[in-house]
């Protein structure tokens, strides 16, 4: 009786789903996939999470399987603003809320903020979900691209006065500063300052999201963006790196009016997020576990980030490139102009029995044809080294 | 720097919050609240929940900490499936989709069917969170009047017929056609079987919202409204009343290409829900639990409707009445005209001490002023009977 005609028009903004496609690409057990931005199991401390779950049970029970409040439990909010305080952001309880992981808390930014037609700055690359969230809301993007220093602030300006003369006033920017999602880059401080200073000029809000940031291996941590100006930053943020996804809990903490919007939307959204999630957050982030498990989380993506380069220094032809992230989850490698990603993907999956993302799927455009995200983070140490080798063979036969 | 003035237009719409008011009422402790519809912590099964956890942890650790697919892990979706066709609508996995509870799956069905302005036909009165979620569309609305047997169909056939004249035609038919939130009342099998024609004549998707439809004192069961007309309905549901809604967990069940249409949006919505949340769940239906939480949670919940039932009898004065609930959490009270609840609550709460949600909050007009909603799930037995009281002095002084 419905055909597609029943959909919203949104459905035209979203196309296909890109994220669904690389998941599937996991799937199948022979293909050694670079593709899922997943955490390794093994940085979860499984044993801790069993006894504070079973403490949490015993104390808070009825509390834990009952309703929330849709902000977010008091606990955990209080631990927020103390954490947000201690990363340079003052921050009261009442500018944070908790969200069902980041992309919720991107969905009830947009869900605040996006009419249908407005104007979203991204990276170029930038994070596929988010392109997705920002699709779903029909937005029209600005793209700016990136260097080793993160986006290019000057191109942003360039942009932004191309964009005014026609009339076209972005309300957001968006971008993970910290190891970005896809090409493992980091924005440095200056370029924060000049970004954060843009924005203010041209009226733009933005969002931060720091999804990767405490996964540093090396190297010093620029100031959140958010540290930077409070008022005219949204921090978005989740356990899923630092504790685990399956609690699904995340926040966004800014200025308050704005998070008086996102948790209005959020009673729209999922009223509450998992309680029992959020109690184990909360304990999990009391008992100092976060420190351990971001810890050990280091240490295990150090040491695959390394294989992985080592692994690609060997394997690619000369002809390509790649970033060396100082954390997170990607690298971003870059092959000459003409190859195209996502016409080699069926080979790759099919004889090279190795995935990754190609780099459309992190365009607003769908350009970037010649690029690919390489996910370190999931693969074990031993068989990361045997996926470079095969794409390496593919990319040298392609070429 | 930003004012309301970066808000997007649905802010408008969403006007503010009714139900964060409602929830606030219910903290003051010296305040008996029958406002928010809350569960009985006393029906949950703590200590099968804690055996379970600790079961579900030692057995899957790593996978209820990880994510899940968008959709929902295989094992629920595939309880779900056989649930759902043991109800009696025959039900492939690819025709579910698990959700971050039921107000999420409403969220996801706006998100995939609703263009700003369209219209959703509701009834009068209708759930307060379902028209926020609406109203966060920038639906309009249609009101279709109820009386004791639910949603007036002859008055539903006019409705569609004039709206026809103006060439508005609505997209979806809303309404919770067991124990209604607000009203207790129950659609009957004649008019379930008589809206489903109408809906299908003039082109409108029927969404059956059945959060409360397993806990039933007394009478037959209608069939399900997606039993039947299987292609036509979209069936939402969550198992915070009959598990608990710490866990946050529903699900939406209907036609593959609107559950596809679902799953897409709700990678832009949270990606996956909960997945420890989607594991006990499992657990906890596979176990046969759920049959015996609803045998107490009816247990409890008939009790509590019996004395508010006759409290009421005994409270409130000769003009006023109320419905007799079947089942569910609800009793909905009508004043003689000229009474306005809204006003009236004031004095309810500073003078009587005893909260309840006025009529306004369930009206997509926000009329309905001498009518309130009282829900006895949450409070205690004993206190049912004196805030009842004091809500009767109240109402009679008011007279």
């Amino acid at each position: 009786m419905h055909s597609k005609a029943i959909l919203a028009n949104r459905f035209q903004y979203i196309g296909h789903s890109d994220v669904a496609a690389i998941l599937q690409l996991a799937e199948r057990p022979e293909v050694i996939s670079f593709a899922g931005g997943l955490p390794d199991p093994h940085t979860f401390l499984l044993d801790e999470a069993r006894e504070l779950t079973a403490e949490v049970l015993a104390a808070t029970g009825q509390a834990a399987l009952g309703y929330g409040p849709t902000a977010g439990i008091k606990t955990l909010r209080t631990w927020l603003a103390e954490h947000m305080t201690r990363q340079g952001r003052p921050t009261s309880i009442e500018e944070t809320v908790v969200t069902t992981g980041g992309i919720a808390a991107l969905d009830l930014i947009c869900k605040s903020v996006l009419d249908a037609g407005d104007t979203v700055v991204v990276g170029e690359p930038a994070y596929v979900a988010a392109l997705h969230v920002f699709r779903s809301y029909q937005a029209r993007f600005a793209g700016v691209p990136l260097d080793e220093s993160g986006m290019q602030t000057d191109a942003l300006r360039d942009k932004l006065r191309n964009l005014q003369r026609q009339s076209i006033y972005p309300k957001l920017l968006y971008l993970v500063p910290s190891f970005q999602n896809p090409a493992g880059l980091t924005l440095s401080i200056e370029r924060r300052k000049a970004l954060l200073d843009i924005a203010r000029e041209f009226g733009l809000l933005v969002i931060e999201d720091a999804a990767y940031r405490d996964l540093r291996f090396e190297g010093e941590a620029p100031p959140l963006m958010a540290a930077l100006d409070p008022e005219n930053v949204l921090h978005i943020n989740t356990f899923s790196k630092v504790f685990n996804p399956g609690v699904r809990i995340g926040w966004a903490c800014g200025p308050r009016h704005l998070i008086d919007a996102l948790i209005l939307a959020k009673q729209g959204q999922d009223q509450c997020s998992s309680t029992i999630g959020q109690y184990l957050t909360t304990a999990f982030a009391q008992s100092g576990l976060i420190e351990k498990q971001i810890a050990r989380a280091v240490g295990i993506y150090k040491r695959k980030r390394d294989v992985m380069l080592s692994a690609l220094a060997e394997a690619l032809p000369a002809a390509t490139r790649w970033t060396r992230p100082e954390g997170g989850f990607y690298t971003w490698v870059t092959l000459p102009d003409g190859v195209d990603t996502e016409k080699l993907l069926p080979a790759s999956i099919e004889q090279a029995k190795v995935a990754y993302v190609p780099g459309p799927a992190f365009y607003h455009d769908r350009s970037g044809q010649n690029h690919l995200r390489l996910c370190y983070s999931y693969v074990p140490e031993a068989v990361i080294e045997q996926g470079v080798q095969r794409l390496g063979q593919l990319i040298t036969d392609a070429l």
